[in-house]
């Protein structure tokens, strides 16, 4: 364990395909205005927001209807939300949706009764929220960012040109999350493997940091081996209502804090992930996957030790005889081979990274001075060519 | 996963070395009363006792001594905190010790203002508080039963002539618990070691259930392993920061709810183990040690794909070319390596269990019907006597 760290994560998990059965009791909790946030008509085709919409009405709540929150959340949307917020007086967001819908509902609690502008505010300057919280609320359509059990809201500025991320503490948490597995079988393969992807990146993102012995790795190799053995079987069959629980789980655990506990983190490959999305709008976890193995590949020799413990601990690689670089080298080919099995995209240029766009790309990626190995400009241009 | 759960555990951790420092800007969240709870006077031998009341003086606040919380708390003493706390119309009860002056800050929270005899409506018939509740904090000084971040509260009752447990809801957790690895350094070797074994038997207790893939047992196998690299360092070394800071956050993860989450478990060791203490008064996890390695070989072959996934995960045993059995049996003398190299008492008659009294150890095991076997009996005799 490195240095000192606070823990705290307040938010009521309800787990389960009979998870539902429990928001009209959660609802009692709050005021009579909820807010029902979410994306597209999804959920009114798949039945979520029918069956949210009997939990509210057995509850006994005033609905304000906030659908269109879009996939990368604009502070435009954020702003709106705000004001619908303010002018229904609003006691409860329940956002309905995936990372997106959730991680806008935080915005939209932090921003409502802000003083000043809550862009300058939290987006870029950090800060933390001062004035009065709306609780959230949600139920998950689709796992993977963790949004559920974090503080995480990142929202697009499309004015300023960019999305940021903000980290609220644990008052911005949702109060209390419904994660019924079934509820994400409805989203299509392509999404639904990206996630996986994301979550698997999520975990090698806090892995691949420090040196120390660390309680909090021996739990990430855990969940690797878990999402790894589920995503097998829910990639070939996505109804399995196991695999698929095990998912959600391993999802929500993968970003709620716990990970980095005691340790520091990489992160590198969502920075330049975040980059290739930001130029082509590709899908969040295929940027991570195409990105990963040249990235890791680059940087083995500077944290040998820990593919090594990868390659063992994760992999089962049998390290008999073999130098520790074979050793760690056979990690990122076990890794290789598990993408491809579970259809993540291969190639940057299937995305849209060109010859053309390369440059632009690589300006967009912010350098973290953190991880095993510090990139210069040139090195990140390395990465992507070889991610093409 | 088996079945639907809810997780929720709101209790803030400080951890590390210099986690005290929180203390003073913690308590100015609660009113200006606050009870100290401790045992006897180690926490004033070691400086604990001193950093604890220099908070208090920073953070203003007034301060009800309450020293004397025994090893097994007594109803009596309960009822004695209860009074002090009406009495001083106390805001809240800062719990300085291990898990039984925890547990007994616990049991005086609910009962202080409960209508009716706290005994019979939380020990006996397991009712919920519904009267107000006393804040908890706790400041841990050493590690093993969890209570730093559950609601368990284990209390005896000498006029009853028993000792009962009572796990109560998140609102009894510890709001805030201080986890300084250095505060559990002065506890004596023995004391030490049962800890780690404790902390080793929750695990067991929790993993050694059910048949589903489950992504909990993936996350106990990692903290297992944690467990078993960070004891054997400290069972030389106790003064060993990083494998004591290890071992701390392992303990607390071990017994905070997280490892029941979509799956049973077992606790029958627990049950032989505590009719052992009532009747020798031996130290808790020196009787779950010398119980356990009996109890498992008994029950392998009913929960044999469980041993074998336990020798290949935790103990890293090859599997290849050998029988279940074989397998599984080797997990077992692995277990038992780690038991004889880390120094727990292997044999029950070191801890007073005689052929005079092995029966009256028996009529006292609580025979559950979970886990892998429920026994008979004639069974925990056995066990009994292979454990002498």
């Amino acid at each position: 364990m490195e240095g000192n760290f606070v823990y705290h994560n307040p938010t009521k998990l309800y787990f389960g395909d009979n998870a539902m059965s429990h928001l009209a009791t959660e609802l009692g909790n709050y005021g009579s205005t909820v807010m029902l946030s979410y994306g597209g008509g999804s959920i009114k085709r798949n039945g979520i927001y029918d069956a949210v919409v009997e939990a509210l009405r057995q509850a006994g709540k005033t609905v304000v209807e906030d659908p269109g929150v879009m996939p990368n959340p604009t502070y435009e949307k954020v702003m709106e939300g705000a004001r619908m917020v303010r002018d229904n007086a609003v006691d409860l967001i329940l956002a309905v949706g995936g990372g997106s819908t959730i991680d806008y509902a935080k915005g939209v609690s932090a921003s409502a009764y802000c003083d000043g502008d809550a862009w300058e505010r939290f987006w870029v300057n950090q800060e933390s929220p001062t004035g009065r919280i709306v609780p959230v609320g949600a139920v998950l359509t689709m796992v993977g960012t963790g949004s559920e059990m974090n503080g995480g809201s990142v929202i697009t500025n499309r004015k300023a040109g960019f999305k940021r991320g903000k980290v609220f503490g644990p008052a911005l948490y949702p109060r209390f999350a419904i994660l019924n597995p079934r509820f994400t079988m409805t989203v299509p393969q392509y999404q639904m493997v990206a996630g996986f992807f994301d979550i698997m990146s999520h975990l090698m993102e806090q892995y691949f940091a420090g040196t120390a012995d660390c309680t909090t790795d021996y739990i990430n190799e855990g969940l690797m081996r878990s999402l790894i053995h589920a995503s097998r079987i829910a990639a070939k069959n996505p109804h399995d209502y196991e695999a698929r629980a095990n998912i959600m789980w391993t999802a929500t655990w993968a970003l709620n804090t716990l990970l980095k506990c005691g340790k520091g983190g990489d992160w590198e490959v969502h920075q330049i992930g975040h980059a290739i999305g930001l130029v082509t709008d590709a899908t969040h976890g295929m940027t991570l996957a195409c990105v990963s193995l040249p990235y890791y590949r680059h940087v083995m020799r500077d944290g040998l030790h820990q593919f090594v413990r990868f390659a063992k601990n994760v992999w089962g690689v049998n390290p008999e005889g073999k130098a520790d670089e074979q050793v760690a080298a056979e990690s990122l080919a076990c890794l290789e081979a598990w993408m491809k099995e579970i259809g993540v995209v291969m190639h940057s240029r299937e995305l849209g990274v060109t010859e053309e766009n390369i440059e632009q790309v690589a300006d967009a990626v912010l350098i973290l001075p953190v991880g095993y190995r510090t990139l210069t400009r040139d090195e990140v241009v390395d990465i992507l060519r070889k991610s093409m």
